[in-house]
């Protein structure tokens, strides 16, 4: 089965929801959407005949008895469409299977084509709507962030600050978490992706906090580490390399570099402090409806970066067993830069 | 590509991230697991070196440098694997094709044979140290249940109820809750799965609440609806159609019995009372490592109850626009017949 390029189908089946969402304004968690002589079709089922009928008020749609998306493929075999691209990289075996199921024996081999990265290429990049939510969860998260921090003490344990902050998300409007809130204090903070535990709040040490909301559909992502007490001028040293590294990175930004420029001039910094071997991960990645999307801010990424595109910068450096510092922001493409959408200080914080 | 059975293949390949865990301990979040010749071996990638090593203590564990699923497969065409059975219901096409293009040209085409509900299987029966976990889950959810009521007012939204239930859980000591959790008053009762709005509780009306936590892996569920003021003699009457329905189906479980006798005993009370036409969903499921498991309860399903199963018995009556009922709780198929794991009152409870 070789990939597809869009000029070789004369139609298209959408099934990854956030890809629905994004071209037709569903929002359910079951449904097709088939594009096909210049019309669009919704299939989902009878839970959401009002759902649908209000969101994609633009799309016809159709409510299946059975499977939505056997229905979708039924109905692209009655109308006579030929090759039908379909997203490998969130279709199951099964559900290829079902789809095959689902069309004349004659279509069975040639209906179905893989077409990679249709959908979450546009997405990539966000227009003015998309960017006015997306700021507002931004604006969201730095808010919740410097309340937060305001009442955070050593005696608290890492849950206990992610449940204050999951709860103040909540009561201020986010609709949830855009990912599971990481709070990892003392040597905890040298695990990139740490599960909070119970443990308390170092009485002198890092604390780094990464989270999210999600507004409206989109999700914001930011990043910061803090320190109880007075740093040792390692843990000082490492936390204004980290920054200069972020910072480097985000004056970089503009239309036109490469992804992989922008994750060689936060390495780079590193590099010459000798803290890249402590840089276990990339750059950043685009994020909107969902929290990972394209692009990818990381070595040999060749990708160019285009207006209205919404990244995140956030270079680390974990000493295993120590200590780590994350410093993250989201940050859009303009037309001849950047802006950080997430304005909440990166200055050393002396709690 | 036709389903193969468990005596068809020499090999198999494990890539479904609860069933590695179900399999070998690995918690982490990515990693393949491949049983051949006898023995298993997990693939994982540098983050997790340690974390894989301590526990997958009884699997050999091989750090990849790159794809830890390219890696697997690439080991099993080197030990002489023919055919290799993998779960086509939670493989992407895209992991498919990766997957053939890791192993040798002559085997490609023959080499990967897609193998249904095979871990999902085993995983249906609980042991004795999954059934403490999940008794342990259904209890904190209780505890959970019956400490907000005791909060709860008609002055609170339906997502101040939220943040207070998942606020306690956490501090109680759940990893996360088990699925997005419904409060949902007044109309919005009868959408099955609303999601938590800024709607304040109804002064009269129900207030449906449904959720789970998870505990060292495993989750809880249960729903209970409760009425604030004085009920209509309908609602009342519905409640009560709905609460016989459930403990029908629930003095229904037993080894032996088929999941289709299970919803038939609660639908055929929603039947004579005339509700069966509100009941729009299934009456369960079965719940583990994951929310929603092996075996569906629901009609057609002619899978029998084996001791160790833990299933939801969860029918519902949803009169859209005006009021719904759920009644959820968590039950053991035992040896003789069934144990409740949620013990909170079902009777009704008038706020």
């Amino acid at each position: 089965m070789r990939a597809a390029r869009l000029a070789d189908v004369d139609g298209l089946l959408v099934t990854h929801l956030p890809d629905i969402r994004y071209l037709c304004g569903f929002t359910g968690s079951s449904g097709a959407l088939v594009v096909a002589g210049g019309r669009a079709v919704l299939f989902t089922d009878g839970r959401y005949t009002e759902q649908a009928q209000e969101e994609a008020s633009g799309t016809r749609v159709v409510i299946a008895k059975g499977s939505a998306l056997a229905a979708a493929c039924a109905w692209m075999d009655g109308a006579g469409v030929e090759r039908c691209g379909f997203d490998p990289a969130h279709t199951t075996v099964t559900a290829l299977l079902a789809m095959r199921k689902a069309v004349s024996a004659g279509r069975r081999r040639s209906l179905f084509q893989p077409l990679e990265e249709l959908v979450s290429g546009l997405r990539e990049v966000k227009d003015d709507e998309e960017i006015g939510v997306m700021r507002e969860a931004a604006r969201m998260g730095c808010a919740l962030f410097e309340g937060v921090l305001a009442e955070v003490t050593p005696a608290m344990t890492e849950v206990a600050v992610a449940v204050e902050l999951e709860r103040r998300a909540r009561l201020a409007g986010a609709e949830r978490m855009s990912f599971e809130t990481i709070v990892a204090g003392a040597e905890r903070s040298a695990l990139p992706h740490a599960r909070v535990s119970r443990a308390r709040l170092p009485r002198r040490g890092f604390v780094t906090l990464d989270f999210g909301v999600v507004l409206g559909g989109y999700c914001s992502d930011m990043t910061r580490t803090v320190h109880f007490g007075r740093p040792s001028a390692e843990a000082r040293a490492v936390y204004d390399s980290v920054l200069e590294a972020q910072m480097s990175a985000v004056a970089r930004v503009a239309p036109g570099v490469r992804a992989e420029e922008i994750d060689e001039a936060a390495r780079g910094v590193l590099r010459r402090a000798k803290l890249d071997g402590y840089f276990t991960h990339s750059t950043g990645h685009g994020v909107g409806l969902e929290i990972h999307e394209q692009p990818r801010i990381g070595a040999k990424q060749r990708q160019e970066l285009r207006p209205g595109m919404i990244i995140t910068i956030e270079p680390g450096a974990y000493l295993a067993g120590r200590f780590g510092v994350r410093i993250e922001d989201m940050v859009l493409v303009t037309a001849k830069g950047c802006e950080v959408l997430t304005p909440s200080t990166k200055a050393w914080l002396e709690l």
